[in-house]
């Protein structure tokens, strides 16, 4: 029953001088009792967690309080002899305008508090199960990576491509949906090649793509694959509820020197984020010496986008695809143990593509572990 | 630019007395503009509709303004002679409530109200090109579902099926991604078999579905589909930004006269409805006698899930898969022309699957217009 994430929320509810914690979104949900329902967990600082629950879930009887509305939880607590919340977390950052203040209105707290905020620092750091989990997406992830070259057929479309990486991976055991934080659309991850690699995209993610609709403005744009072309296959590895995040590059015939060189900066730069970050080492840190290293090598225009380029380097992973800390020039967070995170210098040219790998790392105290394992030179599509 | 779509906002925004609309989900900007972006629209009662801009947008530059954030956009009002809105409407139904609050304090209005419900009663009436977008995606449907038997074998487990016809909606066009409201999750759709098809997942989806992991509650389970199940296909047809919705079942074997008997009341009920709906005939209507029919004929406890059960027997369709009027004992909605709106009694045998079709039908003055026209007979998977 993810009794060790319950306890990291309360520990932070707690410090934060919260009397309880209130929680609907099924991301959240999960994290804290490994199943998702229709209805709510709640976390008093003081007491047993309960359940309130609109429909049949797999949850400890004992625990369980059946409710047809959460208008009817404050009874429930009376009748428990559990004091109704003075200061009450709830999902701020996550849940509609409206559904906060009814939630607000039913418990008339003295004080709200931002649950979302809360949970996105419990959630940063990994148990071991967790990282379990993401050992397990990262092993799968890995396996069928291996197989893409040999899906690909000259005169493809990026699309093409994509869609038979898609039934790859689903046949691997991806569970097709991942999870992101705040409004972004993706549809299992994106591959990008040539002109396309340089398209803006409204979403928040380390380089964008055209998409195939303006209705999905992000990944393949239906562009022929040319000799010449650098694809990069950016999926997540959704094989758990936890994720692997991981970017290899394929060269349908020869790049150019200048491209090689830059793909080879991003190994060089993976290097040395394994030789730097420990417990302690800023996130921000990070993302300056990579810029830098960009900007000596004289890829500083290629780094991270050309037309648009991502103010950020990596970021954390496990549930969704976007957590804590993000390795940013104004990020205050420092690498801790049991943090899971990716990291993915990337450099756009265009009439090429996009190289540079992305991957994924667990911190432990005296350094990091790179999870995902898979040989990060450029790998060579049949002609 | 959607005009149309503007104009249905604005009127309804004068309607309930704002003085203008601030969006910034991407679901809205695409159906007041055709495109989407980082940034907000900004609709005023009276002026022209103005683009506050984060990053390049493909928008008519004379409409455009750039923003670094959306502390940036009253300065801009008030050199455009636009007066600070003293009633705001905000998408209270769809933002976190901490955007809510900042987009609030930016602009201090006298009252804000709910653009996630007006929105929401704009978009439920279609516009010409929003009716052929959803045309397309019904052609498109039909042409892929009639090779869905050919991709079938017989030993597969249900999930192995449904990779197979994500491939296939895929290589059709389907852009994967298919948009909800609310805190729901799928992926393309929903293929369900034997004891699968009871049970009960938290999303409010019309049936449910163990699904492959705890974390993602919906649809296949893994089991294999044996002689004497009856195969449920319910994939969204995605295939421009506006959906179309239709199910069709599949039996492997022979399926017991009692489910075939259900299925032949499933097509009974969508002529019945084919008769019965026109401008003006309440959706309230439709539930009650299709819950009747299930009834007299012996399958109430059939009828739309049996261990759960769904209140609804159909939903309005656009660029949402659950859009309003929902046809559910306490809709107050009526049928109005241009509203387009899936049906799908269904019914759940243990141990076989479930039966009944979903189709999607546009509402006309003087009647309504199928347009998922594909079969409705249950097809037959080679043994």
């Amino acid at each position: 029953m993810n009794k060790e994430a319950q306890l990291s929320t309360i520990r932070l509810l707690v410090e934060n001088k919260g009397d309880a914690c209130l929680i609907c979104t099924f991301v959240n949900q999960y994290y804290l009792t490994g199943r998702l329902f229709k209805g709510y967990v709640y976390l008093p600082a003081e007491g047993e967690t309960l359940f309130f629950v609109q429909r049949e879930a797999d949850l400890p009887d004992s625990q369980v309080h059946r409710i047809r509305k959460p208008e009817d939880i404050p009874g429930i607590l009376k009748s428990l002899n559990y004091p109704l919340p003075k200061t009450l977390f709830l999902e701020a950052g996550q849940i509609p305008y409206n559904d906060f203040l009814r939630l607000e209105t039913i418990f008339s707290p003295a004080k709200t508090g931002d649950a979302t905020a809360l949970l996105r620092r419990a959630r940063m750091i990994k148990s071991a199960w967790e990282i379990e989990q993401i050992r397990i997406s990262a092993g799968k992830h890995v396996e069928a990576y291996g197989e893409i070259p040999s899906l690909f057929r000259p005169g493809m479309r990026d699309i093409d491509f994509q869609i038979e990486i898609e039934r790859l991976m689903r046949r691997h055991g991806s569970l097709g949906v991942f999870r992101t934080f705040g409004d972004m659309d993706i549809f299992m991850g994106s591959l990008l090649t040539g002109d396309n690699a340089s398209a803006p995209s409204p979403y928040d993610f380390a380089l964008g793509g055209a998409g195939m609709s303006p209705c999905l403005p992000v990944g393949c744009s239906g562009e022929t694959i040319h000799e010449g072309n650098a694809v990069m296959i950016d999926f997540a590895g959704n094989f758990t509820a936890y994720l692997s995040d991981m970017t290899r590059v394929l060269a349908f015939g020869k790049l150019p020197s200048e491209v090689l060189r830059a793909h080879q900066l991003s190994i060089d730069m993976q290097a040395r984020l394994e030789e730097e970050v420990r417990e302690g080492v800023t996130c921000s840190s990070v993302w300056r010496w990579s810029l830098a290293m960009a900007e000596k090598a004289g890829f500083g225009g290629n780094f991270m986008g050309t037309r648009f380029r991502a103010k950020f380097v990596g970021h954390g992973i496990g549930l969704e695809i976007n957590e804590p800390p993000v390795l940013t020039a104004r990020s205050e967070d420092v690498f801790l143990e049991n943090m899971v995170f990716a990291y993915e210098p990337k450099f756009v040219f265009e009439g090429v593509g996009a190289v540079g790998n992305e991957n994924t790392f667990i911190v432990h105290s005296d350094g990091i572990e790179r999870l995902t394992t898979f040989d990060e030179t450029i790998g060579q599509l049949a002609i």
